[in-house]
């Protein structure tokens, strides 16, 4: 079945109206009629209102059988602080595939953080003419998936603090019948539970009473060294005041206050765990593998040495399941995780792209936007997300802007919330083509995994022919399968037409396969230095911290993870200020990090801050709600 | 139409099974059919699920012309620690009008807070054959409310401390400028929320530019007294370590560390907002005018004077809708709001109350909880509730236990996760007989508002008929119209039938007005005072901080509000351990608090948690998820 039928015609005006007030002036399909389109039986999803639906696992175990589509990853150059436009690209995109080229197709977006809607940023659902819809439920509260995240972020982080509280206070004696108390018949049992607990520290007996005063002290101690704790609270809102507290002030807490902080709730690991699980059975290993420090010698403490692992799971029950939205032009929308990506991979779920790629079916597409660069965004996407996957892509699509290119060409800084520089508004080539260094290193990283690259220059209406030109040329010249100009955000889906001709094409004719950039087996060091090399970088040094860090998960066993670099998008290199290409600088590891529940380890390459802030005057200060017709208003 | 179409046969079992292994035997039927049922046109709810959907206020407009049903409020006598099924009986006396006397009728419940499920208490949806369904439903995430809540308290958080935080380190141009930023036609203005501000400064320009030097000052400058805020942030988890914490100490703060704190969600001042709101409009006021502490001159600073009062009622706009679910026979439920029954009223949505009356219409029936004991719960609910909505109730019932009389009577005190005394297993006629000064003050109480009162006696498989014979007989003595035994636990719906036909002979033979306790023109102390009389004080004792806040919340003109008695549920008197019905004693108010968009002030009789602690064994240790059949195991 043929998608166009949904297809909204756009009206487009000139200039380009305001985000909010284009997505306001288009009706969305009910979404019940989005899932029809996609032949998916109202027993594979849940309404949520009128216009978004829980997309159900199960679907997957009736498509079993089915080909999947074209798998398409977008990524971007190295970008300016005010964005290129890769969401609005890849909303585009699809527009253009679905609503002109006639193919089923399926965008896969991660879901924004609230925080910054109210902050400066404002909303994440693409722009002008190529938007999901309803914006504002896109961006606020969605299905629930982040709320999930920070109620089952924090129920960990509240049993932490109250272990070692407890732990504080008993002797190993009252600690183990705490845990397995008397029922009625006098008789103690194990939860389920504690038996991963138990399996762990080698004891097979079942029954409490079997075990030795030493077995049963090991088993009900978990002695966690409170230095050593990573797990951080975190909460969906810039509150830059909990970057930093200290908790347990209370006299009933008795004196066992502990430095700590917040983190904005799309950085917690759980999220990252959404991002990259496979089935419920999945997520509930890796939530329970979780380590949220160490035990005072050394060994790495659970979720499910805590005993809170099946909870965790029961909390992200649904929302392991995707949301179905539309675009402004009809399409189907796959909104789903949203994990940060620097310390984590910043890409949206594989359950969410493994439906899509089986309800478009073959000969369908399924576009997913990998964040930042392509260097940080397609990486990851390359060889952590698809490694667990096991998905490969048929064409990766680079989007690039004139403005862009010019800062890396040595154009004058961009600075968001500053007017542009008129370097950026008048015709300046030299600079365009000194500026595709950067560009022409993420397509030849890109190639390097076999796919075909398409450049997708996304265009603004100071760019000049001459300009895209010399983009062309330059893309082609490092070996891109194809390069064109888009418009999608003034035109919609009509405006990235050549775009979807070209990614069709290469998806057609790719023929090679998926080449990691490292192996798994090879140690933590030699894959980060493996990825530095794709920076430019000559070779890498680590802190005393770095050090003790890999050594200390190497002895633990998680050696074999893949690696996730928490570095600017700002530069190829470790530096915002080198634009460009830069090559033959020592990249600095910090701090080497894991998320081993989701499975991976992240070097800290500088300082990243996990809980943005708000300015004097956020966003907020324009939202508001009409509450005569219930629309929100002022949300950009 | 009548309800009984919807009825479940419930096939008993003796004895009782768990309360989730009950929930899980019977299939509810898909939200859509309750709906249906109760006229509902789908154009007036959305689903959530297959099992929940949000019914729009909308649906008030359309039935303005019609008549309400009966209105019937559950309070019960002074609680054990362990409850006393007020729960229990007000769904089961619903399924005993709807599945078995074949009337209309809607059940009105809160909404319980997450924290407690994962720790002691587990979930609150009734219990035994009395249950609202899926249990886990109802316990976790619902439709997303309790975390819209969260959202909305943590981003007035942080805009406060922010504030100040940005106030230090700015002029009173620089801040008033970027208050105001020039647009890309370098003309400043305000946001409509500004307006707000400058009305209460008495500021009638409406250009930037015009407002003096001074002017700008007094705009831009809150001047917030760090001191001062009453505003904490709050999580809907049971981690004691955030009762007391010092925030801003990340060096980017600048020194700027406050000690502070998190309550749990549901006492944020933002849920009692909800409970007592009646329309979006009414909503986007209340969220406006909350006082988050007040400037270093004394007045109030309110969420609008932050800009963000608009932005608080759009990630509320959706949580204004109640929640549809049903009981195990199929009568249908509404869920909404879930104040704190202490620093709030503990009352459930006026909103979900209002529809609720129009859907079951004239001879229908709508039954609503009130938290804690009558001299609590039921006060609140006629001298709050009823004062905001304008709706009266017909017939209050008064819920009461054998083991609390006895309790009352003088039996041993009564300890949650203990045995019970032998006292409470056998016969004791006397203990019951002395106990029953505390119903019948509760009675007394009550009857005063002019409604018909019915005891209901919860009956367990211990409490013999004789005892059972001097409750009612008291009751009678007391002044009730009606008093009935009840075993809906063990029977469903059937085993209330008895008090179902009491209810209804109450709400028909009613005929006076509601009287209020106190009137609002009064002073503040007055009207603690008569309240205070209501417990049986002799008097009442005002701390000097005490004193302090009811002089300064007088001078800011809030003495007209009601008043939100913050005290313990276990006896009439500030003491606990006063058991039965005490007398002669003076009410000691250690400090007085408001809340003021909310609407209610709240004097605090000692010292009220609102953060609770997980124990060593917390309830999530036997929770999990089936990953095959995705049903989650162990809630209780």
């Amino acid at each position: 079945m043929s998608s166009s039928k949904r297809t909204t015609k756009l009206e487009v005006e000139s200039p380009v109206p305001a985000d909010i007030d284009i997505a306001n002036s288009v009706e969305p399909f009910h979404i019940s009629e989005i899932a029809k389109d996609l032949n998916l039986s109202p027993n594979h999803y849940d309404l949520y209102g009128k216009y978004k639906a829980k997309v159900l696992l199960s679907v997957l175990d009736e498509l079993e059988q089915s080909d999947d589509g074209y798998y398409v990853v977008i990524g971007g150059i190295t970008p300016t602080p005010l964005g290129e436009g890769k969401s609005t690209t890849t909303v585009g995109l699809c527009q253009a595939l679905g609503a002109y080229l006639d193919k089923m197709v399926i965008t896969c977006l991660r879901q924004p953080s609230q925080g910054p809607t109210f902050g400066i940023k404002g909303g994440a659902a693409g722009g002008g003419y190529s938007q999901v819809i309803p914006m504002d439920e896109f961006n606020l509260h969605l299905t629930g998936d982040i709320h999930a995240i920070t109620a089952a972020n924090n129920l960990l982080a509240a049993a932490i603090d109250t272990r070692i509280f407890h732990e504080s206070t008993q002797s190993d004696k009252a600690l183990f019948n705490r845990l397995c108390p008397p029922n009625k018949q006098g008789k103690r049992k194990f939860s389920d539970i504690m038996f991963r607990r138990l399996k762990k520290l080698g004891i097979t007996k079942t029954q409490p009473e079997d075990l030795t005063p030493e077995e049963a002290a090991k088993f009900a101690r978990l002695d966690i060294d409170p230095n050593s704790i990573t797990w951080r609270r975190v909460m969906d809102v810039n509150d830059r005041f909990l970057r930093k507290i200290t908790v347990g002030q209370g006299p009933e807490e008795k004196g066992m206050a502990r430095e700590t902080g917040f983190d904005i709730s799309v950085a917690s690991e759980i999220m990252a765990v959404l991002a990259l699980t496979t089935s419920l059975a999945d997520m509930r290993e890796r939530l329970g593998k979780m380590v949220i420090g160490n035990s005072k010698a050394g060994d790495p403490i659970t979720a499910d040495d805590l005993g809170v692992g099946g909870a965790l799971t029961v909390l992200m029950k649904d929302a392991i399941n995707p949301t179905l939205m539309q675009t402004l032009e009809g399409t189907p929308v796959l909104v789903h995780a949203g994990p940060f990506a620097n310390i984590a991979h910043g890409n949206s779920s594989i359950v969410a792209d493994k439906i899509a790629l089986k309800l478009v079916g073959p000969q369908g597409f399924v576009v997913t936007e990998a964040g930042f660069g392509a260097d940080i965004g397609t990486e990851k996407f390359m060889n952590i997300k698809c490694r667990y996957s096991g998905l490969r892509p048929h064409c990766a699509v680079i989007v690039a802007t004139i403005r862009a290119l010019k800062m890396h060409g040595g154009g004058p800084e961009v600075v968001a919330g500053k007017p542009l520089d008129p370097a950026y508004l008048s015709e300046n080539i030299p600079l365009v083509e000194a500026g595709c260094v950067n560009l022409a290193r993420h397509i030849v990283n890109t190639k390097a995994y076999g796919v075909n690259v398409v450049v997708a220059v996304n265009k603004f209406s100071t760019d000049t022919e001459a300009e895209m030109n010399a983009v062309i040329h330059a893309s082609m010249a490092a070996g891109a399968f194809d390069a064109v100009i888009c418009t999608h955000h003034a035109h919609g889906g009509k405006g990235a037409v050549e775009l979807g001709v070209a990614v069709q094409k290469a998806c057609a004719s790719v023929n090679q396969p998926l080449n990691f950039l490292y192996h798994l087996d090879i140690s933590i060091k030699e894959k980060i230095e493996a990825i530095a090399r794709s920076y430019g970088a000559s070779g890498v040094e680590y802190s005393e911290q770095a050090e003790k860090q890999i050594e200390m998960y190497t002895k633990q066993g998680f050696s074999g993870l893949p690696i996730c670099m928490a570095k600017t998008q700002y530069s190829f290199s470790h530096n915002a200020a080198q634009k460009g290409a830069p090559s033959g600088f020592i990249l600095p590891i910090r701090d080497v990090r894991a998320s081993i529940g989701a499975g991976f380890i992240y070097p800290l390459v500088g300082t990243m801050s996990t809980m943005p802030g708000l300015p004097t005057r956020p966003c907020f200060y324009e939202i508001d709600l009409d509450t005569t017709t219930g629309k929100v208003i002022g949300l950009s």
